[in-house]
């Protein structure tokens, strides 16, 4: 199934834009499952099964399983096969290298963990598309203007960003997404302007400081096809440390979900 | 023992600036290994101990480990934890990514991982680099300016390679290095002078077509403390696809090391 049917699929089916971040944290977590045999995966597990018929998608971010060592590759491959395969899976990792080397991690991240898209660094420009391509199935979702608040030492110096949002259209909108941070309001706006039909990947709301007002008055391409997925991490799956963490993330992503929706109509 | 004081024990005693590249791939090396459990670990031993004494420094590129599983993830550490401990190991990464993702990354590849050295993608700025400096013994190569062809999209548009190395050299020359790819003589000249102090990593001799008279024309610091890693990988490991890959990979390690060090007398 193509990243674009599903989705298409999950958006109308969940009526929902929410793109959960699962970047579990030991530090955070309920104490309790710090006993288990692998904290991730059980955490991961109950989050998955409480928010799945809310989220538009799920992003992972790489970091938070390799830190965990073998123990949290395997939760972040039993993460994967858990959440029902018609939902999108993202795999945060911002990746960038030569041709040869992105065959290697397009195989790895394609072939062998088996996600939906991927998050890619374009420092070093085309070559690092070209072997993404041949995944016609598959999505990248390329930096284009980031949230942190040293985005201003490159990205926003120059022309940078610009230049990379009209690549990332050229590259062209069926495979290729770009990820805009909340927080940069005006900017929003421009690289809407350059990407018209592209799918934005926008985290930065929340604990980040930015504004889903700014992201949804400047950032959206049409009321009917938004093309958007506003991601959320911290703010929900760690907003709770005690027993009800699961519940407490579902509500916390139904209250985004409407949040995003009264937008919308 | 800090990142420094490994190189400079190594190029001392070894008389020698090759970085070599583990980029095993299993398409390129000898049919016999791919019956043994894990071809990639086979391969490394062999490889590091046939070349051990020749080297500078190793690097490992993570994306060849990667795309073969839990088995070549297994045969990455293997291979860390055969590496003598006074040589410098430089994982390459090309990580990049907010704060508070970044320390999670420095977690696995310095505390899990135990690895020396990680290369750096620079594009989200200065936030990438601040998590890092903390683990004061480690050191940084930042990607400054590419080996490949597609580097002038970005990186040789405007000033952003300039802007990157004047950053690197800010960030001090005691944890950070720059990446800095063979195959630009002209802009070789410009990044040293921007960086004189800088350890530099360089890719892109051989295969990629950089040369090593360019190189060393323009990237040294001084003949007496020349500041560079000369890196090959497939050039070197996989010359040879016999039952004889070690000793080859061995014979090319001194040709290039000997090439190197008769610019230097």
């Amino acid at each position: 199934m193509y990243f674009w049917d599903k989705y298409r699929k999950t958006t109308k089916l969940h009526n929902s834009y929410v793109c959960l971040g699962l970047d579990p944290n030991l530090e955070l977590m309920p104490k309790y499952l710090l006993k288990k045999s692998n904290p991730l995966w059980e955490f991961n597990k109950e989050i998955i099964e409480s928010t799945k018929s809310k989220v538009a998608a799920y992003k992972l971010n790489y970091a938070f399983y390799l830190s965990c060592g073998l123990s949290g590759l395997e939760a972040l491959g039993k993460s994967i096969d858990y959440i029902p395969s018609y939902i999108p899976i993202i795999l945060d990792v911002k990746v960038g290298d030569i041709a040869n080397t992105m065959v290697q991690y397009a195989k790895a991240y394609f072939e062998y963990m088996k996600v939906d898209a991927i998050t890619v660094n374009p420092l070093m420009g085309e070559d690092v598309m070209t072997p993404l391509m041949e995944y016609k199935d598959k999505f990248f979702f390329v930096l284009s203007i980031t949230s942190n608040r040293s985005a201003v030492d490159f990205l926003k110096k120059g022309s940078l960003y610009k230049d990379i949002s009209q690549k990332i259209d050229k590259w062209g909108y069926l495979q290729f997404g770009a990820v805009v941070g909340a927080t940069n309001p005006k900017e929003l706006k421009i690289v809407r302007s350059l990407m018209p039909n592209t799918l934005f990947l926008i985290p930065g709301i929340g604990k980040q400081g930015g504004s889903l007002s700014d992201v949804m008055s400047n950032a959206i391409a049409s009321n009917n096809n938004p093309s958007v997925l506003i991601n959320s991490s911290r703010g929900i799956i760690h907003k709770c440390d005690s027993e009800e963490f699961a519940s407490s993330a579902a509500e916390e992503t139904e209250k985004l979900r409407n949040a995003i929706n009264m937008y919308l109509n």
